[in-house]
């Protein structure tokens, strides 16, 4: 007999999967499984699925290895970039301890650098990223996804066909859409979770390794939360913040609990937590495999792109389809695409969509936490008023 | 009767050729000619000079707009791009008043979005830099500058022919090996000028527009010096200091001053006020314009590219052709490129040119001008014993 458990308790499971998966990822290892891990949206998983390779995000939202990382790269960059860096040295992740190639993007400044840095003691291998969404820059990065394949295939020894590509590209659209389904329940008003619990699904999910696995404890999860809805599971009505900027997870997560220890409730990530790198479907039905792939990633609405339009056009559908009251930007310290693009969003928001907007300039550390609850308790209330 | 000046009366004169120019610049828009500015070494002057236009480097160095730019930038950007911008929003800079167009490049994470910012006051034209110095990157560069070539066909009404762009070539390549030329001097065992004479000359030459006028008054003034020198102006034997990093200029000189006013000389600059951006011609004989062209402009070793073998190269060749002592790190605060990637640039000249190595990291402020003098004044003191 299947112990029902609370939704709370499926939530927590959910935050938990990435220590859970520490065990399953030596499992894979000893069964010679390839393991390809990665830090960016940008990563074509596709490719690795195809080859039956596990793809898995690499540790880089936790304060505690920053400190080692400051021994080596300068303190102004990034938390992300110092937190995955002094996971990589201290060989405090298990994923990248594992992982038999890490893959990384000319995305920014920084981390085109730690992946140099990166390269003396791991196998790293970088697909360049250009940096506008142009034509000619999508045929290049559609080379680039080749090129990639052509790499793995001599690296492992492996032959990755269109049919193997295809076949990736269906999981993981099933796992998107899974995970689309799930985060679009916050439409709802008054919405069915809390953003909090939102989010260690959506960081929970990054560490789920059995694809169709995880699609299916997704849609059973969206299913069990609509049916207690129904039965009056609802939060009560607050001011609807839609969060957008840096990547979010485990440290930053005091930024969620900030808005809504203070009365509001996060109704959705437009970052790569959450929509940005989601919601675009890798078109199946078209014959070409690595163009259908490279259209899905470059369309990615990240900083680095300019300019950057694509995010733009998403975060305004989000703001209509979650019924945002207002946008808090999370701006890691030290990333100047985000917040050098910040003064274009802000206006974006306060006069296309005539919305308040707070831009939150932080770390990993917990030493802003009261600051924060400050001006997000401001924030909510302005907007309740 | 031509009165004959004495050097450092030549020297201060090109120091104030960017002053000089302002009346020039305008007398150019008088006469319609095209003023074409960019910020960046990428920027292939040759087209704008097959055009007939006048490429002209616009103002990025002083720290007199830092604070207003701040009004609207992130603080932690470098003070490079600060600069730029706040020249440009207080309409401070002649050269941006007056240029009918701004290039840029997808440089760095900041400069992209500074472009975005400034293009909504001001017609500006990105062209896309690739991040990898690979074949692939060549060819979409290449496509680039042809792009680029169609963009001011088109913006100016002209047509710029393939001898227009050889003729450019030539004048551009005689400018550069008469810049060449003349910080080559400074291989000279004592050396002939100071480097803080040599900058005065390299940053000032940025401003002189009339190309052959440059390149005769450039050769004259080489000239000028080794007849001098062969009569014994020469200075005296110090710790021979060669410099990397970040562009430099104006408020910048006082890590030039900070190294010579304690004992030390500086011999060259490995960086885009120097050698990095002038070095490498552009092939003549290449039937292929555009990929000679693209070819000379994509070695340039910056710090955005990934990985930047170039640059260890040229500062490599440098440290031996000028017998440097000692190499110092001049990092814009904020740079990240620069401030990443010099992790690297130590370890090459400690450990495979035996040298030592200093990481200045500064901004245009004079606020650090004690601690600078303290630090650069040890690091020659230790190189002398």
């Amino acid at each position: 007999m299947e112990i029902i458990k609370d939704l709370p308790e499926i939530f927590d499971e959910f935050e938990d999967k990435k220590k859970q998966s520490f065990l399953k990822v030596k499992e894979y290892k000893e069964k010679q499984i390839p393991i390809i891990g990665a830090y960016c949206s940008f990563f074509p998983r596709e490719i690795a699925v195809a080859m039956g390779a596990i793809p898995v995000g690499l540790c880089s939202s936790a304060n505690e290895t920053v400190e080692l990382a400051e021994t080596v790269l300068p303190k102004n960059v990034c938390p992300l970039i110092k937190s995955s860096y002094g996971y990589a040295i201290s060989d405090r992740c298990p994923y990248f301890h594992f992982a038999d190639l890490v893959v990384g993007e000319t995305t920014c400044d920084g981390k085109k650098k730690m992946y140099e840095l990166m390269s003396e003691f791991k196998e790293v291998y970088v697909m360049e990223l250009p940096n506008t969404q142009s034509e000619g820059g999508l045929r290049f990065w559609r080379e680039e996804i080749i090129r990639f394949k052509e790499f793995l295939e001599e690296y492992f020894q492996v032959v990755i066909t269109e049919n193997d590509i295809r076949r990736a590209i269906v999981s993981q659209n099933k796992r998107r859409e899974a995970l689309k389904r799930f985060y679009g329940l916050m439409k709802l008003e008054p919405v069915p979770m809390s953003g909090l619990e939102l989010g260690k699904v959506l960081y929970g999910s990054k560490y789920q390794f059995g694809q169709e696995e995880m699609t299916k404890e997704l849609n059973e999860l969206s299913d069990r939360i609509l049916e207690e809805y129904e039965k009056g599971r609802q939060l009560e009505k607050r001011p609807r913040i839609l969060i957008t900027g840096c990547p979010m997870g485990e440290d930053t997560n005091k930024i969620v609990e900030a808005i809504e220890n203070n009365g509001g409730v996060v109704v959705g990530f437009e970052n790569c937590t959450g929509a940005n790198a989601v919601e675009r479907m890798v078109d199946e039905d078209d014959p070409d495999v690595y163009g259908a792939i490279a259209r899905k990633y470059f369309s990615i609405g990240c900083a680095i792109m300019t300019p950057n339009n694509n995010r733009i056009h998403l975060l305004g559908e989000m703001i209509d389809d979650y019924h945002a009251d207002g946008v808090v930007e999370m701006i890691l310290s030290g990333c100047h695409s985000v917040e050098m693009e910040s003064i274009s969003v802000k206006n974006f928001v306060n006069e296309e969509k005539h919305l308040p907007y707070l831009a939150v300039v932080t770390d990993y550390s917990k030493g802003d936490v009261g600051q924060l609850n400050t001006r997000l308790a401001a924030f909510v209330e302005m907007i309740r008023k």
